[in-house]
């Protein structure tokens, strides 16, 4: 039996990616139950199976929820956090923690933004019942907060003589910041050609990341997912920066 | 000299009220620095001053921001995990913390979802220059989301005999709950009220917080700032749920 159960959609890297991301450069024990056949007890229904009984524990709202040993955790970052902390992919020490854990919740913030590019108005609506106000949310995030963000990101890089997020070691923070620049990237080209000289810093960490022999190996297997148009990330040229 | 530095917008409630509750609960040594007059450090401009500068540690994207010694950390929920777990207001195990930390996230993305009601285009711009896309985000928000969110939280509530959000004691959780009621109650007030009869131990657990002796003496001071139509919770009457 796996140590780890990861609960999250089949389909889409989303917000499971970055729990995906520590398990596989950490050679965790994990299997990504909603990927299994019902079968075996996995597919959608085992999502709903962990959404609606927590053995005790507080229920999760929503997937991606972790399940390792007699623990049931949900919201990524939370995930994120607790994982990495247990298989060397955070700092040893509390302030470091804190830190990793404000860059975590920040780039948490950027998918949320980056989602509601192209669910302005209802997540349970279709895209194009919403596309107008899609289109005009689409513009100000690629064109204002997207550089925004990425030279806060940049900014905390630099910081650290290392060129990872926190200091000497990889952390979780850095694969997390790998995912959210090709997402990006995915989702918003033209923005992100137009970022990249600014944030040489963030470029640079996503390549040294995919280089990693985990994750290099990882990306070139049937285990990772592409990005699609019902993830996070999405690609409508109309929301991504104009002149 | 205070033990902790809270640095947040001096004339609303907000992402900062999460951090003053468990300050005030816990009758920490505080103070609100952008409060103190400009003559005395404080001010807009020690907001400013705080965000360009965090002493070496990666910087801040936004407020609120608590410093703590040589500490300096942003991101209301994890400035809430850090300074509850030093002011005996989170659980003490490692799988209370995750479970108080997931509820906490959770109550972060209503309040994002709440703001985004009247800012669902872009943060930079009028509620006038989007008022249409804010209508619709709003009812969507009050009749869909809002009473899914409080019934989730029931859940969680109701989940533990004592009736707090995570077993025996008073948590931090406990006190965001209350903050969240209260700021919903003031900008949807219609969708509050239908909701109300289904969700009534959420409606408890926020009197008995009102009614903490520490708690009862804040709302009656002046450092208590009322809710307004500048923070993340504003009164509409058109985002409020209609029939």
């Amino acid at each position: 039996m796996a140590d780890y159960e990861l609960f999250y959609w089949p389909s889409i890297p989303g917000r499971g990616e970055f729990v995906r991301l520590i398990f596989e450069e950490a050679d965790a024990n994990y299997v990504d139950v909603a990927r299994l056949p019902e079968a075996e007890a996995g597919g959608v229904a085992a999502i709903r199976a962990i959404l609606e009984s927590n053995h005790g524990q507080p229920p999760g709202f929503a997937v991606p929820v972790v399940r390792h040993g007699a623990l049931v955790i949900s919201q990524t970052p939370n995930i994120c956090l607790y994982t990495a902390r247990h298989l060397d992919l955070a700092p040893a020490d509390e302030a470091g923690q804190l830190h990793a854990n404000q860059l975590q919740l920040t780039i948490a913030d950027v998918v949320t933004e980056a989602h509601d590019t192209h669910h302005p108005i209802a997540v349970d609506a279709y895209f194009e019942d919403q596309r107008d106000a899609a289109i005009r949310r689409g513009q100000f995030f690629s064109s204002v907060r997207l550089p925004k963000f990425l030279d806060y990101f940049e900014g905390a890089l630099t910081a650290t003589p290392a060129g990872h997020s926190l200091g000497e070691s990889l952390s979780y923070v850095d694969l997390s910041l790998f995912h959210l620049m090709r997402g990006l990237e995915y989702a918003f080209p033209r923005a992100m050609a137009r970022c990249r000289a600014e944030v040489p810093g963030l470029v640079a960490l996503a390549e040294r990341v995919a280089a990693r022999p985990s994750i290099a190996s990882y990306l070139a297997s049937a285990r990772r997912l592409g990005f699609n148009q019902h993830g996070i990330f999405r690609h409508y040229p109309e929301l991504d920066a104009h002149e």
